[in-house]
């Protein structure tokens, strides 16, 4: 099925002048005609394949999201087996900061989409999906360290999941604006998971 | 000075019609012009004011820290004398989160100031302007704390505070997406500070 390969690499390059587009200047205000121009295609190509903004940034999304999820795969199988909880969280953690240009782009692609559901609400739903998914996850892995007598049982895994998620989330806005240091937000990190997890 | 004070409301009725476009649809793609009508002005009368949308921003973004700092300072002030340092981090970090209409209008108003600030250094140093002065501020409460007994000496407070400040921010994320419903994030400042604050 070649032709089905091309439509998908065709996606996928729009996606990625999309990106190009959100770490130079941003997306907003960025038209489907200056997406189109920068992926080096008409107009009229692009509608092919994507409809609107928002469709193109669902797209660019989901392909940025599976992008994470395979290099946070690939840190985790790095780990030995069976790997500390604690060590999970914090690779996954660190892999979602934006301490290098592709996370850093994963981040700002991101952000324009939220600012954007921020106002509709199909989107915020969108925008909201991967959230339980990525709790339900770390509260598996707090479970994990209670079970192992490594965190407090009387720690609620789904709290500290939350917990997490949101240091995670303010660290990386700090973390843009140059507000916080990339040393310092790793320290941070692990003085978070230094009172998760008992010595 | 009649004159001068017209001229300070009238920038405040300008802030204030950008708020209501920041609420209602965000400010992404919103003009001078789009406030302007808002405001019941003409674009020239607005750009008598401010020449441009980001002094705009930066404008209303002072204008709305003061409201914010103000509430703050009220609800301060009605803690017994003299305030337990958890309350005060608590009562601080309440008022931060969009947890009413103003608070939601003062937060949509930061991002929409914040994404710009993101490709652009100028605003960049400037969004970043009042985080030290809120993180010595928690760092001073943290201090306190250690102080009376409350926290542990071995805490280093300029972490704490800017632990306190990433999850702030995570939890209007959150907030905002109705990702965390109110009470949630109200209970997960608790259990944090509940860790900083020994009993």
């Amino acid at each position: 099925m070649p032709k089905r390969v091309d439509h998908e690499e065709r996606r996928r390059a729009i996606a990625e002048a999309l990106w190009r587009i959100a770490c130079a200047r941003g997306l907003d205000g960025a038209s489907l005609r200056d997406v189109a121009a920068e992926a080096g295609i008409s107009l009229g190509q692009l509608q092919h394949y994507f409809s609107s903004k928002d469709e193109l940034l669902v797209f660019a999304l989901k392909y940025l999201s599976g992008l994470a999820e395979g290099r946070i795969r690939t840190r985790l199988m790095r780990l030995a087996a069976p790997p500390a909880p604690r060590d999970v969280l914090r690779e996954t953690v660190m892999e979602m900061l934006p301490l290098d240009d592709e996370s850093r782009t994963g981040n700002l692609v991101q952000i324009a989409y939220f600012v954007r559901a921020l106002h509709d609400e199909r989107l915020r739903d969108h925008a909201k999906e991967g959230v339980p998914a990525l709790r339900a996850f770390f509260a598996g892995q707090v479970r994990e360290g209670i079970a192992r007598g490594e965190v407090e049982a009387s720690r609620d895994p789904d709290a500290e999941a939350m917990l997490l998620i949101a240091l995670t989330d303010g660290l990386t806005t700090h973390l843009l604006l140059d507000a916080c240091a990339p040393e310092e937000a790793r320290e941070l990190l692990d003085a978070h998971l230094g009172r998760l997890f008992t010595p």
